[in-house]
């Protein structure tokens, strides 16, 4: 059986794993105080070109996302996202056990727009109830987002321009940053540093065995943001191991190089559905291929391989999702190659 | 700099290290419903002698007891602990951000008596304003203590019993486990599951990279744990990482092996601070010493060694902690060894 | 400036504010466990000829909905309402401050069907992922609706039929009720016990000074309800004052007699902007007229009577809503009906 | 059988019963934003000497209490307060189920000392696990307190100054502040609000039917918190009604007044179980007698009073609790003179 159904089918990227092994020995104090994590910090800092921000480093995205929210946020205020945000689908209610409202937007291709937050900003603001209803307080995207789509460099700043014309703090979910910067090179880590107060690049579903670095370019945010990760069960004991695979995968430029291929794998899947004339759910522009499968070709290639069912389109048919990840081997693109022209006769 | 201060100092012992290079190109899916998870799930049962209970991972241990806890209470209910409980003194108000009281009572050595248990719940029942007060809901106890104590067979029976005359989940923290049952070899994992409805198995300061097995011997509870988990940001999206590591120590009987070394070297830590007549401030039964020391000597050693300062004694002496662990190595012990003798002078 | 904007223009209905003057000097004990409020709580179990239900009194409606819902959920539930539902719009996330997800159910006048609560448990328990996704633990209704409009004695039967199969408890907002029993009054209080888990019978909105009484017909439900009320800040200090009104209201069928009245200027409010053509927004059954005026009648009317803009409908036009209450004067309906007159020239 | 056993035996002060039927018919707007309570609010803040400050009407204690402190606190943080502070022990864990750790500090005759609240800051800033150990984030006291005890004007100042520099907020739960002020003049309004960030006047057991203002002179801490009352279910639809009870317990100095009335009766009390040798358990000062009864006492006046059993002191002595109330009357203190002298012979 081979995984497609996800980005973490493996452990880790080999350089990350051999940065453990070499490591493993050293002595150093807990909880992300040590030298390793300085390290990764320093090399994180100096490649989003923002001396004056901060980093820190939690196990997973749900941790991620549910500390940086909480942190943001006043009791009265909720989080703008995406319909499809993973935060609001996907987290069994994360945010809203923390006591925070996720206020759902329609989305586009997973994507939201800065109209949209303007709109949702006036509507609160002028409704003469206001103080009944919750506050938007963030604004919460992904990118790429949870449909393998990404913002443009242009849709950035403007959904960037807006939030700091309503005082909205801007978060990322860089889960799978990587295949996105791979995939839009001017969306990059500089550019991010200076649009958002927040965002953090993504390392389970980008070739470690976990960890997420989150970069806080608020001051205000980042003040006493430890104590909030500690509460939240986020800080991990021998935390250097976040350090040490940072600074592995960042190493030789292997976060974006490792990205590009894993994107190259998954532009090979997308082109063969398309070539048996498959359509495609959304667009494969980084790590995913969401394709509309009959059902009887599913459950040919079922039998090898695993791939998420995403959503029901008609009694025959259903959107799939396959997923590349910087551990996938060539060889194992290729079986499912010929597997999807075997199930397509 | 050699590291005494804490449980961590390292990675993981080399077995468990070696497992998961072993396994790292395997693949397998998400959140610990893998094969290496179930193979470790039933290594465990199996060593507790409960097939009918219950095994989740999660990554630390304020994971664990925050998890556990939210998930084990009524929204009005709180947890009886000792007031130097873990959970009362260093997880950040972690059980009380998910809306519950912790209930400290006094402790004597870390420990608290089924007596006093009984007290507070007549205490409260008897109150004719009840209902204006926190329910006690649970008992959490941790064994090893936060004073490296340990409770007896026997106190832990007449624990459990008033749980459960009272209806009380009785939960232990068993984040350094291991060195509890080298020590008292009587208080195993079978008799832990058939007194505990909740307990877990601590992996982070026993040899692993990181992770903790929860073990439930209460169906109810263990009911939509997984929504818990995963609410909760402890479900880790690479879960295999846990049971590949937790069936590693479980191997040849590592987890208690190594355990009783590390305690070993406590104790020989422990005798050549009593040999210079320096006081204990509390006994030294498994992994951590806790010895009186002039700040005169403090300072010596604190120019080689880390360790904790645990409480001022008075204006000249400090009480302070050495750990050891399960990945410290003879000579560093004896370094430290030689080290207090010269500081002794 | 006469008020039709809300249901709580005034203070009470004079036979509730001379129960709290006859019984201002007598004395009693505290937190609603006095005599008065044995005796309301009699009266109303024996109108819902529920003798083993409970009742409990609450200040007010948001106080109600929150500590009824956290009650009855776990952590991981959310609790399914339409889109439009209070809980979901109007209280500014008082449930997600208790932790739980609002899952907001597209509507049709304000209602949800018993379809609809089916295909969202179903969605849920077959998804992969359902571990990840907030369970659907509560279905929330309102009756009346916050568009005024009623759930058929049908529709009410096939929602709990849907809800015990798949063991969701009911609760119905009744804010409303009394306006909502006098149009419909086979939807009457033994019913909606026989069908829900939880409602309250409102009386802020409904004659009294303040004051809600909540039945709960689940023992589940009602164990240790008083600690959730304490808990939620809802426990009345001088508890009397809701079982003095709620006697006072349920005393010669006030509460049904005053809401017919109240009803009935409402339809005479209604004829009237039907008779000048304007399009309802939605139907007026009980106390509630939405009608949809042009921005000039708007502003015309505004110069002498308050009432709410709910909707803009275009450029020039606006849905709003009038309410009549119990304590609506004939007089003051018949002044806004020649002044509807007047500015429709 | 008469009620001494708590300050609301029965409903309020006449001046009060006739505002609110003078008032019954006007027609206003909802939710404390009507010409009452602006008119309330301004007396208020005029006899607070304070036209900075702002004012918040909510209908009890329990809310005012958990709606400022979790408006005041950053998520890590905790509030301190007496062992015996009413958050601590009377409120079902009100303020734990907003997410925040109340730490208790050991009291003396209910009070807490400036020396102990700098001890513990420091306490926290010096230990190296800070981040994590929950953050001190204000400072709460009662006054009168628990105990019936007062605290001195210096007492305060020094609270006060000691807040300011560790940048804690002061809040003072004036529950029974009508019966403070009477007994202690200098501990005014005009001072409290040059001491506190926020503290409540008492309605509920001074007087009015139930009703508690807030008054908050840290504009900090009054941005948005309206959107906080309405969340945590403490906005009355009906607001009105608070200004209207306020207005009227301010007219004619009728709050402190009538509490001098209280004050004095209680006083003949205590002197009477003095007159008998009963040892006080605390000294009264305001409205309450604590005093140390044989149980046999106890048991006598049982037959006739209602009072409060507050300590076990041994095998046949408990510590009682007396209270007098605004609608106390002399006749009922009178008979109960002579029982208490019956009783004792």
């Amino acid at each position: 059986m081979l995984h497609f159904e996800c980005d973490y089918a493996c452990g880790a990227v080999p350089a990350v794993l051999q940065a453990l092994a070499d490591t493993n020995d050293a002595q150093a104090c807990g909880y992300s105080e040590d030298a390793f994590c300085d390290e990764a910090r320093r090399i994180i800092l100096e490649k989003c070109n923002a001396p004056h921000a901060h980093v820190h480093f939690v196990v997973g995205g749900t941790q991620a996302n549910l500390t940086v929210i909480a942190a943001a946020l006043r009791p009265y205020e909720g989080v703008l996202c995406a319909e499809t945000g993973h935060i609001n689908v996907h987290e069994t209610g994360a945010v809203e056990a923390t006591g925070h409202k996720v206020l759902g937007l329609p989305q586009k291709d997973g994507k939201i727009t800065a109209a949209q937050v303007r709109q949702a900003m006036e509507a609160h603001l002028s409704d003469a109830s206001f103080e009944h209803i919750v506050r938007p307080g963030m604004v919460y995207l992904s990118h790429p987002t949870e449909l393998g789509t990404l913002y443009t460099k242009e849709e950035l700043i403007e959904m960037s321009c807006v939030c700091r014309e309503y005082g909205l703090p801007l978060f990322i979910d860089g889960a799978r940053l990587a295949y996105g910067m791979a995939a839009m090179p001017d969306v990059d880590l500089p550019f991010l540093a200076s649009i958002c107060d927040a965002f953090y690049i993504g390392g389970t579903k980008c070739g470690l065995l976990f960890g997420e670095a989150i970069v806080l370019t608020s001051s205000a945010l980042n003040q006493h943001f430890r104590y909030h990760i500690k509460q939240r069960g986020g800080m991990l004991a021998k935390g250097r191991l976040l350090g040490i695979q940072f600074k592995a995968i960042f190493e030789d430029d292997l976060y974006v190089k490792l990205a590009a291929q894993a994107n190259a794998m998954a532009q090979q899947i997308k082109a063969r559905f398309v070539s048996h004339g498959c359509p495609l759910f959304a667009d494969t522009i980084a790590n995913q291929i969401f394709v509309v499968l009959s059902n009887d070709v599913c459950d040919k290639l079922k039998e090898k391989y695993r791939f998420t069912a995403w959503e029901k389109v008609d009694d025959t048919h259903t959107a799939v999702r396959f997923c590349t990840n910087m551990t996938t081997k060539p060889e194992e693109v290729e079986a499912l190659l010929a597997d999807i022209d075997r199930a397509m006769v």
